[in-house]
């Protein structure tokens, strides 16, 4: 069949027409802008209450400035943006809701948990790439203060954290996803299954992660008969150091050496000699963070020509947590290309 | 653009091939089974708990078996199913992580509310129409206690609600969207904004629904250029009684009288004469259900030609409600015709 050629495998697409990233635009908290890649932030914002009364409202009002920025920045109106792809990590998407309904675009509410940036440009690009829209927003967000008091424990507690857990970004990072032809284009996806190895430790977000994202690499190089040498980098979103090794050696049993092409955005996001932030950034934030300055400035002055960005999520929830259940894993990945 | 010509006015689509209904399941609990909906569910089941130990491992076992069912009802196997699109109402989705990972489908999550099935029907279809996928599944679950426990109070608690609640309904409702032609297709979507009108009763989900339900329905209307005379139903997901009427107010002061083309799903499923359920029924079950028996039925039976199915959601959060926001709502607008 003519028309399906753009299913790749059993998870893959590959777009006949692939719709482009045409701006970008990202926000980030006071301890990420300290970070290494503080300089390319479009934004670092000193106050964590981003002038509210609450760790919620802040997180909206991030996702609220987050997305006047990007209109900002491409010169559109809300009204030009058909529909918005987003979602965070707070029951009922409180971030999303509160942060973006004053702009009144069509809206579809995603939970990915951390490989939610993922899953919005996935289905943006599905939806522009389907002629179903000439341009649509995807947008993720985190904030460490409402993360750890809904997930954790309240900062107030001031308890300790693991060597093995990592640290929720403060930060929002967009993109407008569109028709008209740019520097990078988004040439397929790779949709993620839920991944359970029945990881059960709160403070260890990058092995509950680090399965979902070897199953999602394993997955793209057998849909695309492709491996670690057809991509530039393969970027996962917050696997953190554990993680990292947990990956690698899970590649390793399936025949593959990554280890020269894989970037962790929860690695590089911050300094954890210098930041106390141990195994790494985590969150939706962060991947959509580094996404939105690094991973983009990279794939546009052609230093890279493709990469597999993958966020990576933890299923946890603080209910089925404390029920002793597992965290199972999910990740989204994306093919980008620059042109 | 001739290939943009799918999208009508700011907020819908018309589909230039549309997809089919192929199958659906659904399975109920106890209280909805005797209902006036019941004889038509595909299966009741009398155990509240389905069998599991905590309320949230029920509403995943009720995923999980409702999944079953649709598979089995319609000879597929998981892996001729490319992607699921589905959600719940609990925090960080687990009622749908949890029942659905099993089948090891390639997933996107969903968080509408209780109009999760309409966002998850909308994306299947697009998916199916844009020839990502032969073949999708849609499904949506909500259960009463897990409701409860989250939103509002513990059941032990036994506390009295006012005539303006909603019963969570306890169910599950899922379709097969497929290319392959049948007797119901999804000839359009129009996607909902999130609509605020300052609303902060958690005991009175209709009033925080009708607003955005009215919204949806007016832009349906001035996108394709029609009025309640083009359906033969427009169907709310979940208003109850309260939120009816305040839907047929909105609509009057936007010059449309509904009255005589409007079903809720929410006032259908219970006979609040006789179960107490005062207002009617809610959640992402309550308008998953009715579709996948009565709504598919009529329009099978052309007893109906065309149908407006709006699922709404109340963007309630125990956390954002406790803080003292308001609960905005939206709704997802599916445009059913048989053939």
């Amino acid at each position: 069949m003519e028309e399906c050629t753009q299913m790749k495998g059993k998870q893959s697409l590959l777009f006949k027409n692939p719709p482009y990233i045409q701006h970008t635009a990202c926000i980030a908290g006071k301890k990420e802008g300290e970070g290494p890649m503080g300089h390319l932030f479009d934004e670092v914002n000193e106050d964590p209450m981003f002038g509210m009364t609450s760790w919620e409202e802040a997180e909206s009002r991030l996702q609220e400035l987050t997305l006047g920025k990007l209109l900002k920045k491409s010169g559109l109106t809300a009204g030009e943006i058909r529909y918005i792809f987003a979602g965070d990590l707070l029951g009922q998407l409180i971030g999303t809701t509160f942060g973006l309904m004053n702009y009144d675009i069509p809206m579809f509410g995603l939970y990915g948990a951390c490989s939610t940036m993922g899953e919005s440009m996935a289905l943006a690009a599905m939806c522009v790439a389907g002629n179903y829209a000439n341009r649509v927003v995807a947008l993720a967000s985190s904030h460490f203060a409402s993360a750890e008091k809904q997930f954790r424990f309240p900062l107030e507690y001031g308890n300790q954290r693991p060597l093995s857990a990592t640290w929720t970004v403060t930060g929002c990072g967009s993109v407008v996803i569109g028709k008209e032809k740019n520097t990078v284009k988004v040439a397929g996806i790779t949709t993620g299954k839920v991944v359970d190895y029945g990881v059960k430790d709160s403070m260890n977000m990058g092995a509950c992660m680090a399965p979902a994202a070897a199953d999602l690499i394993y997955a793209n190089f057998m849909d695309l008969g492709v491996d670690q040498d057809d991509y530039d980098m393969i970027i996962t979103g917050d696997l953190g150091l554990v993680g990292q090794t947990i990956l690698f050696d899970l590649m390793k049993d399936k025949g593959y050496d990554i280890s020269k092409k894989h970037m962790d955005c929860g690695i590089e996001i911050f300094d954890d000699k210098t930041q106390d932030t141990h195994s790494g950034g985590s969150g939706c934030g962060c991947s959509a963070l580094v996404l939105c300055s690094y991973v983009i400035k990279q794939l546009e002055k052609k230093r890279w020509n493709r990469v597999l960005f993958l966020p990576t999520g933890a299923m946890l929830s603080p209910v089925s947590f404390n029920e002793g259940k597992s965290v199972p894993g999910i990740a989204h990945g994306i093919i980008l290309e620059s042109e």
